[in-house]
C-alpha cells in the first residue's frame, strides 16, 4: 500500500509502497479516510525532534475499521468512522489509571505517527483501546483534525484553564488551534477576548460570536490584571508578557504555543498576585469523546481544507510557509 | 509610645515617640508582645518596594487586646494572645468572599506594617476581624513569626502545592521558611527531600525527620522528573532549573522565593510534561487558625530568637548580612 | 410607612404602619421596588418554622439605596437597583471567610425577612455588604425573585451538582425553581431531561430548548442509572426514588425540595454505585452576581407576575392553593 | 488443586479438587499465600447477593506469580508478593479511564472471588493489570486483608470523605474496617473521635492514639453539628441518625456499612445545613499502592488472625456469629 514515510535525515517524506499492516491480538486495522497535517510533523522533519528510525508519519487520523485482532471482541460496522487518540496510552501506568492518559509514561509507548507508523497511508494499525467512535454527520476530515487541533485547545481550556460559565478569558493567537479554542471557550459560557496580529483572523473570530476582538497591537486599551484565564497559543516572549499583564490575581496562564524556548515568569508579580502558569499537553481519550459530541451538536465548527495524500510534501511545505489558513487534512 | 518607623528615603528605621493609637469603631488595640522581622522589611528599606508615606513597620505581630472599638462585640480576656493576619483583608471584595482573602484587592486595603502602622511599637491598631486567637502554650515570639514564616510555607505547600499524604515533595532552600516548610510537608504525610547548600541547615532538617536530605551540589544523584511537587523557597535561576529538572510530568512547582527577577520556564518540557508553575502569596485567615493548631499539637516547631525592640536596626542589619539563622522576633 | 408583618400565632400578615427604618453605621436603607413571595413565607405562617417575635416579612428584595450609614463609603446613584442577599452573612465566621457565606453560622445572624424586618414594606434596612448591584435592563420584579428562585437552583446545579458542559442532567419538578433550573443547566452546556406531572409545565420547558421533556408517569422509558446529576426540586419519596433509579454510578442527587420529611436512601445501591446525595441551601453573594450577568445576557429568563404589595395576603393564599404558575413579586 | 467453592443454593462452601487454572494471554497465575474472609462472603452464602453459577470464593488475595500469559511482558521474581485488586477493572471503560476503576462497569467484568474464581484455592488466575506489588516486610496475611479491609476505609475516608490534616472526623463502628479507618484518619492528620458500643474495641482504638474515644451510648456529651466528616461503618438507622446529628453544616457523611436497607435522610436539616451523604465502594488500584506504602511505613497496622484454608467453613461460621475480633486470613 502507499505510505508517506519519515526517513531520518531527509527533509521530505519518502513516498513509497509498504506492506499493509497486520493487527496484533488487541489491535484494529483502520482504512484511513483522512489524515491531518500539523506543525509537529515539521518539527520532526526539521530535526528539532529527532527520531532514529523510519516510520509512516501522520498523527491526526480518522478511518474505518476493516480488520480486528484475535482478542478484540467489540464489533465495528462498515462505514462507521473512528478517530485515533494519538497519545496512544498504555492503559496500565498510573497516569492512565488516574485519568491522565495524555501523560502516559509507559516506556514502550510511542505516539502514533510520531515514532511508530501513522496515518499518511492507506491503512494503519492502532490498539483497539485507542480509537474513538465518531458520531454520524461528522466528516472524516473534520474528525481527523479534531484529534489534535480541537483536542489540544479543549484540554488546555477546560481541564488546564478550568474555564467555566462566566469566566473572563483571553485567547492569544488565532491560528488553527486558537480559532477552535475560542469556540470551545464560548461553548463553556465564557466571556472571551480574542487577540491576533492578523485582521482576517480577527474577522473570523468575530463571526464565531466572540465578545471582544482586538488586534494585539492595541492591547493597551484593555484593563490590566482583569482576565481569569489567558490561553497563550503562541508562546513568544511578547505574548507571554501580554499574558502576564492581563491575567488577574489568582488567575491562570495556560501555555500552549512553543513559539520561544523560554517563557520568562516575572517572579515579583507571579508571587504577589499568586499567578499560575500551566503547561498543557494534547488531551485525553474521554475528552475526545466529549468534543465530538460538541462538534455533532454544532457548538464547534473546525475549519479544514482537504487535498490528496500524494501531495503531502507540497502541503507540508505550504504549512511551513504559513500558507495554510486553518487546518489541512489529506485524503488517501 | 515608642515606635520604629519607616521614613521614605531613610535606610534605617527612625526610633521615635508617637501617640498611642485609638481604635476605630471596628478595631482593637493590641499591646504588642512580639514582632517578627522579615526580608520584606529590607526590601522596603532598600527602596525596592517604595512607599511615599512614613509608617511604623512590623507585619508579624502578636499581642494582647487592651481596647476595642465601639462596634466590636467580642470579648477579649486579659493575657490572651492574638496574632495579626498581615494581609489585612477587607471582608467584602470578591477575593475575601470566595475564600482567598490573602489576595484581597480592595483599593483602600494596605498591609499592616507595610504601608500602615504595624508592630514595631508598644501598641498597634488592627481591625477586629483580622486577628486570630493564639492557643494557650504558644509563646508570643512563636505566634508572631508564625504569621508569615509559617503561614507562607503553609499556604504554599498545602493550598498551592496541594501536597497530601504520600506526595513526593522536594523542598529547595532551608532558611526560616523552608525549615518550617519541611515540618508542614511532614505533618501532611508527604515523603520529603530537603536541599540546601549549607550543611548545618541540612543537619537541622534531618533532626525534623525528613526522609532525604541532600546538598544542592549533589542533586544529580536523584532521579529526574520524580517529584509530585517542588517548593522553591529560593527563586534563583539555578534553583528554578533544579525544580524543573526534578518535577514529575503533571507536577507542580511552587515559587515562593524572590531570588531572581525572572524564573525562566523551559516551554518544551513545561508543555510536553504539563508542568504547573504556581506563585504563592502569604496565606489566609483560616490557614492561620489551622497552623496554630498544628503548632499547639507539636507538629510544627518554629525556630525563633528574640531581642529587644529597641535594637531593631541592629537586627535588620544582621538579617541583611545573612547572620540570622532562623527567625527573629523583637520584644517591646 | 406601610409594612406587612408576621405576628406569632396569626395565619395572615398584619398590614400596618411602622416607622421608617434608620441605618446602623454599616447599613443602607433601600426603597423597596419589588418583593417576591415564596413558599418559605407559608411555612412560617403555617407554624412549621416558628418565630417568637414579630417582623416584616419578605426575603426576595430589590430596591434603590436612599440612605447610607455613617461608615458606608460606597456611593449609590439614584435609580440604580440593588438586590438583597437574603442569607445576610456576617462576613467574619469561617463559613463566610471560606466562600460559603450561604452557610454563615454567626449566632447573631438572622435571615432578612425571616426573623428580622424584610421587604414587604416601603423601606428596608440591610447591611451594605449584603446587597448586589443589578445590571441595567433587569426589572425590579425579576431582580427580586432571582434572589431566591434563581439563586437556589443556580447554587444547587452549578456548585452542588457540579454540572458542566456535556453533563447529562435530570431535572425533577418544573415549578418556579425547576423552570429556572433547566435554563441554568442549559446555559452550563448540559444535556437536560425535564420531568413533571403537569403537561403545561412540560410545554414551557420545551420552549426553553430542553433536549428531553417527559411526563413523570412515563419515566420507565428512560435508561436507568444514566444521569450524571439528578436535581430533585420536589423531594417526595416518589421523586427521590426516581432520582435513585436514574442517577449513574458515581453520580450525584441534589436535594432541593422539602416535599417529604425524609428521603430514604437505599443503602445497597448507594454504596455499590457510590452515589452522592447532596443537600443544598440557597446561594452565595458571588453566585448572585454571576446569575444577574446571566440574566442580563438573556441566558436565563425568570418568569414573574406582579401585584400591589397591599394584596400580599391574597397572593399568599393563592400561592398556598397552587394557583401561581411561576413566581410572584409584590410592588409597594 | 484444592478449592473451596460456592455452589448456588448451598449454605457452606464445597471443599473440592479442581484443575489448576491456566492463564489467558494477559493473565498471571498466583500461588495463593493468604486469602481474607469477609462479610460479603456471608451475604452470598445467605442468598442476599445471588449468583447462578458456581465459583471458587475469596476476594482478598495475596500470592506469588508462578506463571504468566503469552502477552505479559513484565517479569516477576519468585518470592515477591502480589495482592489482587478485587474490583478487577477492565481498563477501557470510562470509569477506568477517568481514575474511578473501582466503579468499572464493563458488562463482562466480574469481581474476583465474587462471580468468578477467587482466592480460596491453591492457585488463582488474575489479569496481570489487576495485581499490585506488596512491599517487602508486609506479610501475606496483612497484604491479603488490606485489599478490602484497609482499601475500603482508605477510599471512604481519603477520597470520599476528603479528610485532611486538621479535619474533625467521627468514626462510627470499630470492627475490622473501622479500626483500620481510625489509623487512616490519624495518618491523614485528622482529629478523630471513635465510637462503638463495645468497650474492648474502644480500648484498642485508644491504643492507636485516637484523640477521643467514646461509647456510642454516651454520644450526647458531644457537641452536635461539629464534625467535618462522619464515617458510618455500621449503617444502621441509629448510627445514621447519630451521623446526621453530629455532622457540621456543609459536612459529609460517608456511608460504608450496610446495616440497614435504608438510610433515612432528614430533608429539612440536610437541605438547611447542606449535608452530603456519600456512598463509597471498595477502592482503586492506585489507592492500593498508596496504602501498602502506609503499611510499610508503619502508619497503619491492620490486625489479622490466620488459620488453614481447609477450615474455611468453620471460620465463616465464626464470622457470622460475630466471634472474629479483627480480620481473618486463610492460608492454603
Amino acid at each position: 500500500m502507499f505510505a508517506a514515510r519519515y526517513v531520518p535525515g531527509q527533509k521530505e517524506l519518502s513516498l513509497t509502497d509498504v506492506p499493509k499492516p497486520k493487527p496484533g491480538p488487541q489491535d484494529v486495522i483502520l482504512k484511513v479516510r483522512a489524515a491531518g497535517i500539523c506543525h509537529s510533523d515539521l518539527h520532526v522533519l526539521h530535526g528539532e525532534v529527532p527520531y532514529k528510525e523510519s516510520f509512516t508519519m501522520g498523527h491526526e487520523a480518522c478511518g474505518e475499521v476493516v480488520e480486528t485482532g484475535s482478542q478484540v471482541t467489540e464489533k465495528f460496522a462498515p462505514g462507521d468512522l473512528y478517530a485515533v487518540h494519538g497519545p496512544n496510552p498504555c492503559g496500565h501506568c498510573n497516569f492512565c489509571r488516574s485519568g491522565h492518559d495524555n501523560l502516559c509514561n509507559d516506556p514502550s509507548r510511542t505516539f502514533i505517527g510520531l515514532g511508530q507508523d501513522g496515518a499518511y497511508a492507506e491503512y494503519m494499525k492502532v490498539p483497539a483501546r485507542n480509537i474513538v467512535k465518531v458520531p454520524k454527520g461528522i466528516s472524516p476530515e473534520v474528525a481527523a483534525v479534531a484529534t489534535d487541533a480541537v483536542l489540544t485547545p479543549y484540554h488546555a481550556i477546560k481541564a488546564m484553564g478550568q474555564v467555566q460559565m462566566g469566566s473572563k478569558v483571553m485567547i492569544i493567537g488565532l491560528g488553527g488551534l486558537g480559532m477552535n479554542g475560542i469556540q470551545i471557550a464560548l461553548a463553556l459560557g465564557a466571556n472571551v477576548t480574542a487577540c491576533d496580529l492578523k485582521e482576517p483572523n480577527l474577522e473570523m473570530a468575530k463571526s464565531f460570536g466572540v465578545q471582544t476582538v482586538i488586534n494585539s497591537k492595541n492591547l493597551s486599551v484593555l484593563e490590566p490584571q482583569s482576565y481569569d484565564v489567558v490561553i497563550d497559543f503562541v508562546g513568544l516572549e511578547a505574548t507571554f508578557k501580554d499574558a502576564q499583564n492581563f491575567v488577574k490575581p489568582g488567575g491562570t496562564i495556560v501555555l500552549v504555543g512553543l513559539g520561544s524556548a523560554t517563557a520568562p515568569v516575572t517572579t515579583a508579580s507571579a508571587i504577589t498576585y499568586q499567578i499560575r502558569v500551566q503547561g498543557t499537553f494534547w488531551g485525553t481519550h474521554i475528552e475526545m469523546e466529549e468534543l465530538y459530541d460538541l462538534i455533532a451538536a454544532g457548538k464547534i465548527k473546525p475549519q479544514v481544507e482537504t487535498a490528496p495524500l500524494k501531495e503531502v510534501n507540497h502541503w507540508l511545505h505550504e504549512l511551513a510557509e504559513g500558507k495554510i489558513k486553518s487546518r489541512m487534512a489529506l485524503i488517501p
